[in-house]
């Protein structure tokens, strides 16, 4: 039998078949992670969506999974709780490790929790809480979207592919494979492949020059000393 | 005019010719900036060694720039002295930042601070200090050589290759493009490529025995907060 609706809820305000809008467990999962560090920070969901700048009924779609957030707003939902991004994206993976295991964990390429990103996917490096959040983005956006902005340190280094780096006042930086970048807390930044020219590389299978080049980067952002939830 | 050559130093240790026998300008950097925190640390050759559990000889030669120190030597001086394998390298790059500059740092794939690593190459990815040391070790080694073991966190992306990674009594483990590992401070570390041996398991798509598979590898180790020097 499921649980009882909560009865502060407006019936008209549930949709018809609410679970067959849930975009897919994982939405689901980081939703409900999202709503109950809300709740554990006595946040409303209007004061959070202001906070985050995003809307209300944006918010609310995404606490109940019916909606995926964008790697972006997703920064700006965990800065706005006070947590990160990859401790959202790591409440996705069911299988998260207990805090005291110290054992060293091994990811495959297959593996880690991931989240959406403009023509592409963002993989969270790790399983637990650690002294700086590795990632990897694999794309092949054209569009650079919005530009992340957060306090923390970060390192990107491009696995394959060419990305242009765009930093804001501080120039566009053309990265091949092997290049990379480090820029201080508070830089705006945001990336696209640079790969429809013909410098893509050799290794690529796709033949047609039609597609835009895909790129992988990893990128470390740091961590920095937080206060415990309550 | 050369500045005078300590007095306390005794004639008969001084080679012959010893400008002759410094490796190259980098290694003459590295070892003149670890007789300098040395002093400053009111250390001695010997107690230095001691502490590093290297050899009062090999310690001297370093010092001079006769010798070229192992990343894992490098890594035990740096720990001796309470500093970074990273920082003692980025001594070896003459035109490091000044520690006040915040702006954003490219770094392209042939630059950075580089130093020996069994058949291959350590790169030191950061020209300043940063609140987490990213390197990239691109090598072909079969033999895994000594552990590392430092107290830091680190972490291990696998860009290219095939590597077995050795974590001692936490096991060895193969490790391809995309796979990651991470291990705490005082995990015992080394690794080698696994393009080769026949003891890789069985997921390795090389099928000629002849040469062993060059891999490359990134990096990434925690910086702990440290005591300034004096």
């Amino acid at each position: 039998m499921p649980p009882p609706a909560p009865s502060a809820a407006p019936s008209a305000d549930a949709p018809p078949a609410a679970s067959e809008r849930v975009v897919d467990p994982q939405a689901a999962r980081i939703g409900a992670h999202i709503r109950a560090l809300r709740r554990r920070r006595s946040l409303t969901l209007v004061q959070l969506a202001a906070a985050a700048g995003l809307s209300h009924p944006f918010l609310s779609q995404l606490e109940r999974g019916h909606t995926r957030a964008s790697m972006v707003s997703l920064d700006r939902v965990a800065a706005a709780l006070g947590t990160s991004q990859a401790e959202l994206l790591a409440a996705a993976v069911p299988a998260a490790r207990a805090p005291g295991d110290t054992r060293p964990e091994v990811l495959r390429a297959d593996e880690g929790a991931r989240g959406p990103f403009p023509q592409g996917e963002a993989r969270l490096l790790t399983r637990s809480p650690a002294p700086f959040e590795p990632m990897e983005f694999v794309g092949a956006n054209t569009d650079p979207g919005e530009y992340y902005v957060h306090v923390e340190d970060e390192f990107l280094y491009v696995v394959s592919g060419t990305v242009l780096l765009d930093l804001g006042e501080h120039g566009r930086h053309l990265l091949a494979a092997g290049d990379c970048a480090r820029y201080r807390g508070g830089t705006p930044h945001r990336w696209s492949t640079a790969g429809t020219t013909t410098d893509t590389p050799t290794d690529s299978t796709t033949d047609s020059a039609a597609e835009p080049g895909a790129y992988r980067v990893l990128v470390v952002k740091q961590v920095l000393a937080r206060q415990e939830a309550p």
